[in-house]
């Protein structure tokens, strides 16, 4: 009996998309106002979707205290009020809410508690990515 | 690396649910207090959901502006503030919402910056309808 | 000891903001794409705001239910799925949502288990009007 | 053309996670405070989709009456307001989220007038477990 | 300059609505469901809501921290996974929101970074009480 | 007929929380990770709360447009993805969302369509600050 648990986790950071290759106006042109000089910010919602049996004795897919653990020591305590243009996993890449998934998702593979199946982030209300390694 | 873009947008409408060869009893029966004459209204929401490929300078599945744009013009524009049934798609379609996804869905394959994988539209806080073409 | 208590009800309705007195260009200054013929229509959300002193054996100000029988009654039974324009309510009284809650505010003088202190009405997400009879 | 409902239920109800073969310590280890004697609770919410094929005349994947009948009857009017461990259903199953989806799916195979893909339970705002008989 | 700064917290809990000195069918009619032997749970919401002079300097009403910290210690760590009925606060209190709400506004006279000019509790999405000392 | 109306808007910004004042110490002391270096950001929700006579007309309290526009022009404009610390506002002002507030209200006493009663920022979906010029 497999079942699914969806966890959701809130940080807030900061970033600018801009890419050093482009001229200023191609900046401009792609990504609008989220050029804007000096950064801009978001608060971030991760949903963290893993999956794995249900145990005949605990009833649990995992202990959702072992992916608190691990999605605040791994990826909250890194990302939460930082800019994300200034971490070395965005030196050489835009921060843009498609690579941050991709950033994610590299982290979690390194969760083994149970199976992460996809991660999707919320970057506004009306805004979401989600990222499934494929 | 596949990434999934989900972009929420808003618009009101109304609509009545009456279907001209039922009897008047049948309509009762089968929409109830959605059959009322004059109808109601909504503040729909229709999350679109892409998918492609994050490009490797840009970072991005596909421009919001395209999605915006195509969706502002192409639906929000001729679907905020009317009244669906009066609209030449439901002149014999019953406009439910299962119909309202079918219609958008439509008029969304012309939509090319991006695969449209699945459009959602919740029609009040408790109620949602998928549908992806098949 | 005097506690307010707020309790939130749904109803789904169309309206279509027309004043007959003005002219078609008027009406189009006016009220925008709100006066787009054939109306269109919204989830209201409506939340009474009571109060009454806590009463020292059953720790409440005022029975739920009793509030919950009067709205559902004296109000979601009246206008939702109506078409706000065609009630006798507004037979010569716009159907903009200020003065649906005055309306709303007069029926609400029959309730008489707890002081209705104020109500406000979410016509959309972004947008909510609250009226306490001043 | 296939198309997917979604509707939600909620509902409030009380549990205690413990398993009697586990010692004390055991038992706190594995549930935290959810262990906690006398039990804690939640407003859970309950979204069922089901899929099928639109009706042609109606324009219903089926009829939202009939989904809400059963689960009023079959789940809410069973599980609102309770305390899940005094329940049949656990008496020797604990009662966590997972649990409790794969006993409303069971529930739910009785269900006829649709096809029911997958069920959803939020816990808490940051919290849900999906469950699809696999 | 005064500022008001409201700050939510949460935590689950359950209880019973149940007056020793009523008869059980009056417990019944006044208390309905939420009389259910056994209890029943809610995710409540706290917003606390502090008033002061924005500091010329440090920018703020007070120290988000202080707040944070008090509600943990002395709210949260209390009634998080608890069954109120069991609370020497509702030894002889019914443990309705109202009476909550009085109970939390006590412990928050302790608190002197700020002055706490209203509590409010959310018991489910469509229900919340407030509280001022009055 | 006094009536009140609420209209939320929504803008992405970055701060950093520091006073040069401050020791570095100090600074972390007072603002905590709100002080990191480099900054971080958030989704602002402002919500305008004005009122005024209903228009015994256009039962209006005043119309829509006039407040999105004043906002989108005077406010959203200015504000919407920027990095608030170097906007000449904040030049000598900790960019709090107190002091945020203090700015926006300043800014809103150029309205005239109605009378802007209160101010609500939210900063998270737990944290709000309110400031009505007081």
């Amino acid at each position: 009996m497999k079942a699914y648990l969806g966890r959701r986790y809130r940080f807030s950071a900061s970033h600018r998309l801009h890419v050093d290759a482009f001229s200023e106006q191609q900046n401009r042109e792609v990504f609008g106002k989220c050029n804007n000089p000096f950064g801009h910010g978001h608060n971030y919602w991760l949903e963290v979707l893993v999956s794995g049996q249900v145990d005949a004795v605990s009833g649990m897919v995992c202990n959702l205290v072992d992916v608190d653990t691990f999605v605040q020591q791994r990826i909250v305590a890194k990302f939460d009020h930082m800019n994300l243009n200034t971490l070395p996993e965005f030196a050489t890449l835009v921060p843009s809410t498609e690579n941050l998934a991709i950033v994610l998702w590299e982290i979690l593979k390194d969760f083994t508690a149970a199976k992460v199946e996809k991660i999707r982030i919320e970057e506004t209300p009306n805004n979401a990515f989600e990222y499934a390694g494929e």
